[in-house]
């Protein structure tokens, strides 16, 4: 059975989203869905589990989504390596979230690997392909820290830096580090003081159910405030740089992020603060020209008119907020323009948003790719 | 015992948020906090009670603070009219909100009216003038809906009309019509298709609690969105114009109105749709040279680490959000510079924002105000 490795860029158990157990031949996944309240992991191995995990965020985050579904893949390829079989669910799997390009990427990377593959081998190698996209994604993330890190170096704030974020690009929406929360966790190892505005992100909160709740327990000082109250924040000199990460990126460079990104980038842009978007280059697109091509997910509106919390005795409950008979609209993401971006955060270092900047990422990576 | 008048531009008592109970002696209020599950009349009758309903927010909005402030100290006057007490209950209600300057507005008025009578005929006088205040409000407000109406008819657009509001500005922020919806139900009343997107307005959601309540109530179609959905919706062309009110307007046009307010304006202004501010005179606050002077009321991070709604069985509940120890910030409003702003919609007509409208706007007031 092949081995879970990390490399020797961890950050550590306490700070990872999912692990291989290979005695029981499951993934064990944190279910985010019950953060920040309940920290309950879950083990996943039939197909129907793993959609359901990605479909209702269970597991969520662009990169976190992509290692989930390989695995997912590669369990059912164990079972079944028929063609058809893969092919069945890969396409279950690919169903359960529209937008986050990660998803094909994972899926294409683990068919590829057994195309050539005798059919007895291939649950085996399939398996193999996911635990080395989960090491390649900790290295990844590790990378896009060591690369923000330097641009968060260049600030050089008077006292302690402030980052504004949006959403959950921490470790838990990637196996370790994450992608826009990567550089901070490299500041603070660094031993920069560092502290993180972190909004709600309406309508599932994800800033206060999960960036805040892994920043706390990697014990980062953060503040949480509504997602309104980031334009000011930005406007009254708060803010040293908005780091966000990215559900997918447009060869144009164009930004297809959490909704609610657009907006922080509008305000950065009003107060010259830098806008730095942080992603693996497993987010880009190459296909999608620009940001207006890519589908936008649009979810239902029980997410904005119900809530789910805790009571004062502990117990999880779910209230109605909005009047019976209300009517809501809730697309997932938006588009942030290229020129809005200072720069792009890759693992191949940092480049201009644009089509300049775009060119010359493309050129590296095909410099770098293994022929 | 002074009548309640409205004058003859009533929108009808269902759409209402205070009244006069002249047996009573007594003011009536719509407890803005149990909405949009429960509608429930208080009476208020004690300076304390008045207080508490201000400083609570069962009352709100810059145009109702101020009536509720006026029938609270013409009360209390009518209690106990010496100087010494009229001061007391005026401290009183001006250090229950901080940002709305029609307080103060309102208190001033009824403290004139009183001031060179008799002590035995303030309380009558000073009930007289808070009546008074209430129909010119009604008034104004119906103004304001005709002076925006003309604005929304210049946009033509090719089927329904689409207003984006934040917050609430409709008929329970002011004592009938509202400000920014009243151009809204002067359109609807004039036989134009018009349908508005309220976003929620995190983290008090007046948004969703208020203003979807008080639409549906008058028959008006619209549709929740998530604050951070607005950019999207403004850039995708979803959306005519963008209409808000202003708890307090500087002399050079800034305008402080709810958190969020400024990042809808950065929106409206990056996709070239008009922005609106709706605003009684008694917004306008000439000794803030600009926004930048307006202090900011920051209100209990428990705004938004908790929320309330209803649970299946129709009982109100009040819920943890955020992790324990959680830390937020919470600040109620933001300015948007003035030339973020297409037009001021005042009882006096239409004016550009920024220094030239103001003057003009100004002028206009000082020609129109009898001497």
């Amino acid at each position: 059975m092949p081995r879970d490795t990390g490399g020797d860029v961890r950050n550590g158990d306490a700070l990872c989203s999912l692990r291989w157990n290979a005695s029981g031949e499951a993934v064990e996944i944190i279910d985010q869905t019950l953060l920040p309240h309940t920290l309950q992991w879950r083990e996943l191995v039939t197909l129907e589990s793993y959609c359901h995990a990605i479909a209702t965020m269970q597991v969520r985050g662009a990169p976190l989504i992509g290692i989930t579904a390989a695995f997912a893949l590669a369990q059912e390829i164990g079972r079944d390596s028929s063609s058809d079989n893969m092919q069945r669910a890969a396409v279950a799997l690919l169903a359960t979230r529209p937008t986050a390009v990660n998803l094909r990427w994972a899926l294409d990377a683990v068919m590829s690997a057994v195309r050539d593959v005798e059919p007895g081998m291939r649950g085996e190698v399939a398996l193999a392909t996911a635990l080395q996209l989960r090491a390649e994604d900790i290295g990844h993330c590790a990378r896009l820290g060591e690369f923000g890190l330097q641009l968060l170096r260049e600030l050089k704030p008077a006292g302690v830096l402030n980052i504004m974020t949006h959403c959950n690009a921490g470790w838990l929406a990637a196996v370790e580090w994450g992608t826009a929360l990567a550089p901070v966790y490299k500041a603070h190892a660094a031993g920069i003081a560092v502290h993180v505005w972190v909004s709600e992100t309406r309508p599932r909160n994800q800033g206060m159910n999960l960036t805040a709740w892994e920043l706390q327990r990697a014990g980062i000082p953060c503040t949480l405030v509504a997602d309104n109250a980031c334009g000011q924040l930005l406007r009254r000199g708060e803010v040293d740089c908005v780091m966000v990460g990215s559900d997918r990126t447009a060869a144009n460079g164009d930004v297809c992020n959490k909704i609610g990104t657009y907006l922080k980038a509008l305000a950065a842009r009003a107060s010259e603060i830098p806008f730095y978007v942080v992603l693996p280059e497993s987010t880009i697109d190459w296909c999608c020209a620009s940001g207006d091509d890519i589908p936008i997910e649009e979810r239902d509106q029980s997410e904005l008119l119900a809530i789910r919390g805790v009571d004062s005795g502990g117990q999880t409950r779910e209230l109605m907020l909005a009047a019976a008979g209300s009517r809501a609209y809730n697309p997932a993401f938006d588009v942030t323009p290229a020129e809005l971006v200072t720069a792009l955060v890759t693992e191949h270092g940092n480049f201009e948003a644009g089509p300049a900047g775009m060119e010359r990422l493309r050129n590296q990576i095909s410099s770098s790719t293994p022929m």
